[in-house]
């Protein structure tokens, strides 16, 4: 039997500064929560990761640490079964921080995905091998990633401007994607859109596609759109997007547009568990699934994900929240050991300046990083920097990712722009 | 990086006593061939693998070996990749030894799995834990089998009789189905079929059903049945079957019978790889999967298999060709760790009287096997018996599995039974 018993373990919430990101439910608020799950062991071994922080998610979060100590860190499969055991009945949804974009059926996956991944962290750390080799090696040494476009405002109400100033029009994005790329080094970009009206966007698109004539782009309006509008959409931007992400909600709603169009279409937002793969399967209604090992239980969920679009010759993409090192460390690592996984995967990245790791490890090499080496998950966690995000949650008032209910705050009459045009 | 490069690799063919148990191509030969690979490493470590021997198979598993040393047993996706490379386009069949009872479009899957587990073997070794812990933990402590009766005859022509005797009534079968549950404790029953006409293969189901009234009993006819005979004879077994193993040959065969009758339909011939997976759910054709590690390209591959038949809510049970000890820890560590693997296993190890391993590790208790608590996979090769059976491979002459060809030559005018009735 292993000895990589479980010996203590801390759920510690964080809060860092995010700009003012539009999207089609408001816009996000002044501060992103996370939590930091750090698995302990009696031989002095620790075992990161890291997950949304609503106040829902955390005490659930709580209830599944309480029972860990004692827990064999490679009985994953029993990890799944005390996170049931413990949700009980209780395993609605409101825990995902998604700001009401979406909701899962089922909190069991992502309250179980921080503990797997803290626990691939042990076995890496107790084998001596990073984690992309649990997953079965890495496939490509660096991982790369696509620049995320956001329309925003120059900064929160009430506060300073932030460093990256308003983005509201073609030419702003345009100013915004050269930033990006001369920063980061991406060779692809993703616009958030769902914020104004579909031509608006596309005239975004047109101008990036102008700017930046080789790059992949990439259109995600968030389910703003009718089957109608999303059908011109395509028509209009064939040819120019790599793929359209949820144009419009639902299932059917995306079958229905598929069917007209050549353009492939990806979602984070009517394939997000297990469930929803046979019926969108069935209907064709997406090319292109974004995985995400927040919402879909863990990394080796994940790579069963990785796994079935290969089989049914689906494309496999990646789906970011605003996140932290330890989130971007194990999206490295999976990202790197799924070998299907050919397009750059989405990421908050360069939107936020704190940070629970120490530097150096994860950084941005023409829009890459590269996967660590060394055991586990290969990033350490900064304890100043975490007791100085643990204090921003005590004392930011947010306790729940709440986009909406913050635009209105600002603007009283907004309304959630789903299937809007 | 990790340290687990494998240094030295032996492909050792080995042949072992078989009884001459009858299905619808014809009969096993007096000898069953096996090839045992081990993977050596600097630090002294051993990882195990067992597969089919045939000499097509034999000559790739060499030729992948050959280029093998220096690889990290970590790993999987570049193990694969040297694969492919090697084999190049010279993947048909050929290899796997079904006896012509079905062949694979691509050798990789099968040349793959014996390196693969012995690459688990090694990882487990390394990291002090069993494979089941590397397949995220077992969730059950002991595996059940199936007892898998044939029918037979008392010996091979020219050879004494067996230990086991005639088997060619229904009252034969019942008495070899009592020696099998007396002496393994098995909990259920599986009669290979496809060698007499379906009826008298039913009157075998229903005097098992008489002398067994609880237990569960499957036939499998490998596809000896037109749909219409297999309705007629899932009608007439309903109810007394757990399930019929492919009554039929094909998957559109397969789909006619499932439309027609509420007997699930299993199958380890008209879907035996990934890529049959898409068609056989699209058509609904069978309702339980037969995984096999050694066909499906190893132990997460099958792991995937099992995540697959899970999401889209179908069985998963377990398929064997003759084999020895390695393999069969091999699949108990596989079994324990698929939660969703609730069928008894099939196993021809009661058939056998030699083995490469030592005594001990595997034993069955009430039909079941106790999972291996050791490191790795769990169990010992015994360099004497691994010598015995070598050289009873390089004498007995046989250098590939031909059921139909040995049944010839005995009754010359024999015809396989694939969908003769
Ligand atoms: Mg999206
Ligand atoms: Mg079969």
């Amino acid at each position: 039997m292993s000895q990589l018993r479980i010996s203590r373990v801390t759920v510690t919430p964080v809060a860092f500064e995010d700009p003012p990101l539009l999207n089609v439910v408001g816009v996000h608020q002044p501060y992103a929560l996370r939590a930091i799950v750090e698995l302990h062991t009696d031989s002095g071994l620790l075992g990161l990761g890291e997950t949304y922080a609503d106040e829902v998610h955390l005490a659930r979060l709580e209830a599944v640490a309480a029972g860990l100590p004692g827990h064999d860190a490679y009985d994953l499969h029993g990890l799944r079964r005390h996170v049931t055991d413990v949700l009980g009945r209780e395993t609605g949804g409101g825990g995902a921080s998604f700001g009401g974009m979406l909701d899962v059926d089922s909190a069991v996956d992502t309250v179980y995905s921080p503990f797997e991944v803290a626990c691939l962290d042990l076995q890496g750390h107790a084998a001596g091998v990073p984690v992309s080799d649990l997953l079965g090696g890495a496939v490509r040494e660096t991982v790369p990633f696509s620049g995320y476009l956001f329309y925003k405002w120059a900064g929160h109400p009430g506060f300073a401007d932030d460093a990256w100033g308003e983005a509201l029009t073609p030419a702003q994005l345009v100013e915004q994607a050269h930033r990006m790329v001369d920063g980061w080094g991406f060779g692809s970009l993703k616009l958030k859109g769902g914020v104004f009206a579909p031509e608006q966007e596309c005239e975004a698109i047109e101008a990036l596609r102008s700017a930046f004539p080789d790059m992949p782009l990439r259109l995600d309006p968030n389910g703003a759109w009718t089957v109608e509008t999303s059908l011109k959409v395509a028509a209009r931007l064939a040819g120019v997007v790599e793929y359209l992400e949820d144009p419009t909600p639902g299932i059917p709603g995306m079958a229905a547009v598929a069917a007209g169009t050549d353009v492939p279409l990806a979602t984070n937002m009517c394939v997000i568990a297990m469930e929803h793969l046979p019926p969108a399967i069935a209907q064709d209604a997406v090319q292109v699934v974004l995985s995400d090992h927040h919402l879909w239980g863990g990394l080796k969920k994940s790579a069963l994900l990785g796994g079935i679009t290969e089989v049914w010759g689906m494309g496999l993409s990646m789906h970011s929240n605003s996140h932290l090192g330890v989130s971007l460390a194990a999206m490295v690592h999976l990202a790197a050991a799924t070998p299907n996984l050919t397009y750059a995967c989405d990421t908050h990245y360069p939107w936020k300046t704190q940070d629970v790791i120490t530097d150096g490890v994860l950084s941005f090499v023409d829009g890459s990083v590269a996967v660590p080496t060394t055991p586990g998950l290969g990033v350490t966690l900064d304890r100043d920097r975490l007791g100085e995000l643990h204090e921003l949650y005590l004392s930011c008032g947010v306790r729940r990712r709440e986009d909406t209910v913050y635009m209105r705050s600002i603007q009283p009459d907004f309304e959630v722009n789903t299937a809007r045009w």
